[in-house]
């Protein structure tokens, strides 16, 4: 009753997102009835926008509304060093973290026997084309520490074993400004094995 | 370099709603990549059809799609009862606490002497329209305890004043699973010379 039937549909659109809850989608969808018409208008048609004309990149696979993303069209990146990551928000993640001057292959996935995921499933014969047209190539691999991560890093190890690819994994660790006595005993582990000489 | 142009347009409209940050703008624009077209165009057309169709109710000013709104053309509702309140927000609020089963009439603003706002530029005289219909109105003021709040609900019982039009407005109070100790002292005040005998 307390609601036009038009609002509450909308509202249980804005409960799609994640993390928005009954109380900010509702939030939300009043906030929306302040904005002119025109400012309405424009933030639907840029959804709709950004859902129709952005896809994968035909080299990497990060998303784009282009046929080669911004980052593989780039002069100034290094075409030889290609991170490896699981999707296209780890590739925003690098970005913005902003010191990584090489390229990206999103795999789209991790290998993962349970849920049937198989290397073919995953964009890792594209990362192969990739490569062997490279004159000196480096891969870095970024995949989250799960067993479907650490799997699909083997995998790859694995494929260009002995074919003068120089391969190497993010370092495991304690995050940074984590509490020491609040981390899990994996990472602490994993942090002492990878432990790093202080150089003077 | 991280997005593509028409994600990053779609972030900013995401950090104009309440309480949305970048972190989370960022979030909710990409997790709309990840939702059906269907359902990306639903939801932008539905966001169109609310800031076009919704529009204040002819009797209350409640926002309604139609010309009276649901509330005021209910055969349940007793049309003698009206609550005022400052907006539309106010509305939802009562009609979610669910056991008023009287009518509305929203003010859409308080009479504020400082910021020009006069009585005449609230919704006070289709107020005084409605009373006038009723044989037996009872009013119930639910305007905020500011000094708007507070010269608003004064303005109207003045207008009211000897006309037989029944009074009251909302009890001030602690709110319910407040600690004491944390309330301002105008509250407190407030709920010491309001407090009510315990009846046994």
């Amino acid at each position: 009753m307390g609601y036009p039937f038009v609002l509450s549909d909308l509202i249980n659109y804005f409960r799609k997102l994640p993390g928005i809850g009954e109380k900010s989608a509702e939030r939300m969808a009043l906030s929306l009835l302040e904005l002119s018409l025109d400012d309405v208008e424009d933030f639907a048609d840029s959804m709709k926008k950004c859902k129709k004309e952005l896809h994968p990149c035909s080299v990497c696979g990060h998303i784009t509304d282009k046929d080669v993303c911004d980052i593989c069209s780039s002069s100034r990146r290094n075409k030889n060093v290609i991170c490896i990551l699981e999707d296209y928000k780890s590739v925003i993640a690098f970005e913005k973290a902003g010191n990584y001057n090489g390229v990206y292959h999103v795999l789209n996935g991790l290998i993962s026997p349970i849920d049937d995921v198989n290397p073919e499933d995953i964009n890792i014969a594209s990362l192969v084309d990739r490569v062997e047209k490279l004159e000196k190539p480096e891969l870095i691999i970024a995949l989250k520490s799960t067993i479907e991560g650490e799997t699909t890093t083997l995998y790859i190890k694995k494929i260009f074993e002995n074919k003068n690819v120089e391969i190497s994994r993010l370092s495991y660790g304690i995050p940074m400004g984590a509490e020491i006595d609040y981390l899990d005993e994996i990472t602490l582990d994993r942090a002492l094995s990878d432990r790093k000489k202080i150089s003077e």
